[in-house]
């Protein structure tokens, strides 16, 4: 199984960080965060990223854009109540889809990362995303190392 | 149906007060926080004010303490992705229980309220809550209107 | 702190009962099932039941209701991977808001109950709760002992 | 974005079905299975057949098994109060790890499909997978088309 190239693993490849607080309920009978808790942690981090790059396909298009795919690797245990920070940026951009992906730390050690593909519907003429969209997508791209 | 008190929804009435996050998973399909994540947040808010106070069965007695009862009244819609503040206090102190009273705000605007009872195994010889427990749940209360 | 009366805890008294499964996600740290899943499984009984007794305000009234109270008494330590049965009917009805009354079951043994007031919202002339859906709402009582 | 291949989506492929239920609280703001609530679903599922199976590392090692990782694509939208059915049978067999794959239906349509992949601890003399465990993780293996 294929770990997470290292630098992903690296604050600094991102372009936004925010912490997000866990919660009493995320933990599981073994007293760690539970495998389900960090894909909601990760969706909070990744709407308050779309909301503050202003990445939505509503603003730019109009268009209805979905998650097609989440992909998580879990490095550590996270634990709670300690806080969790998330960095995000935008991986590859395509045709009509793009990657944002994230890494979790926790007390400053990555603790998983996430990957995600979102798909946005083509306009009435078959056109992917918009340019000005990619440009947007472009200025907030991770940095690999 | 009766609404809190008045002093219930006043910041000044409780002890302690924290931030908590909202999460977007936390959205009912009205776009509002859904009436479960009320619960979850006002657990959160609980658990860490517990620890803050030091107020576990087990620090001080290493009793087993569960939650009996909880009540939530919701008096407004929460929002995301706005963050709430969870004021929380000490209720009544009965022989084996006591209650934790909580208000939510968001936005300085009280949206609900939480009473939760809590109840202590009796010890070994049949005793309730010790004083030396009882004493430092009396520096958490709430101060009634 | 007034534990639920007898008949609450009698599946007899509701006229409604279905079997609701538990997730592995609402264990908690002991390996019980936490306090918030119980608010989802009720929860989750109760959109059930109104859709069966066709018990929306909207279909009556197109109106909106809500949930103004949540009230869960916890009696017993729930399990996984076991479903739960969830017994449910229709509380007080008064002039605008009525009460959705629930028991827990698991393994025959009650667990749980849980009592929700729902709040109409008033129609242009003020008027409460319609006199058909009081009457529908009648049909849904519980049969107190 | 690579689509899973269409064995990957033939109820027949997998040794293991079972009916999930939804949530009201699984609902996101557009009135679907939000992207959250697929991770808990195929989770459930999945703890209920490695009960079934028997395929605990513990059961067969005293050795503890972690998610190391979970990748989900989300296929059309799901919807409540419908159940899902979740097809679930062991993918590739490695030397510490081995994956669990499947897909969830709704109303007999694919809606989404997960790959886990599990690790074992290695034990004392530095061993993976025993044999005997490897047996039977063969005997729930997918069949590919």
């Amino acid at each position: 199984m294929p770990r997470p190239a290292p630098w992903r693993l690296d604050p600094a490849a991102y372009p936004h960080t925010q912490s997000v607080q866990t919660r009493f309920q995320d933990l599981d009978v073994l007293g760690h965060l539970n495998n389900v808790a960090f894909a909601a942690l990760f969706e909070t981090a990744r709407t308050k990223f779309n909301r503050e790059a202003e990445l939505w396909g509503k603003r730019f298009s109009g268009r209805r854009a979905v998650v097609a795919r989440m992909e998580i690797s879990y490095l550590v245990e996270g634990t709670y109540p300690e806080d969790v920070e998330i960095a995000t940026g935008v991986g590859e951009i395509g045709g009509r889809s793009w990657s944002i992906l994230s890494c979790m730390f926790q007390g400053d050690r990555p603790i998983a990362t996430c990957d995600v593909v979102i798909v946005m519907d083509k306009d009435a003429d078959g056109n992917g995303l918009p340019d000005h969209f990619k440009a947007r997508l472009a200025e907030f791209r991770v940095r690999e190392g």
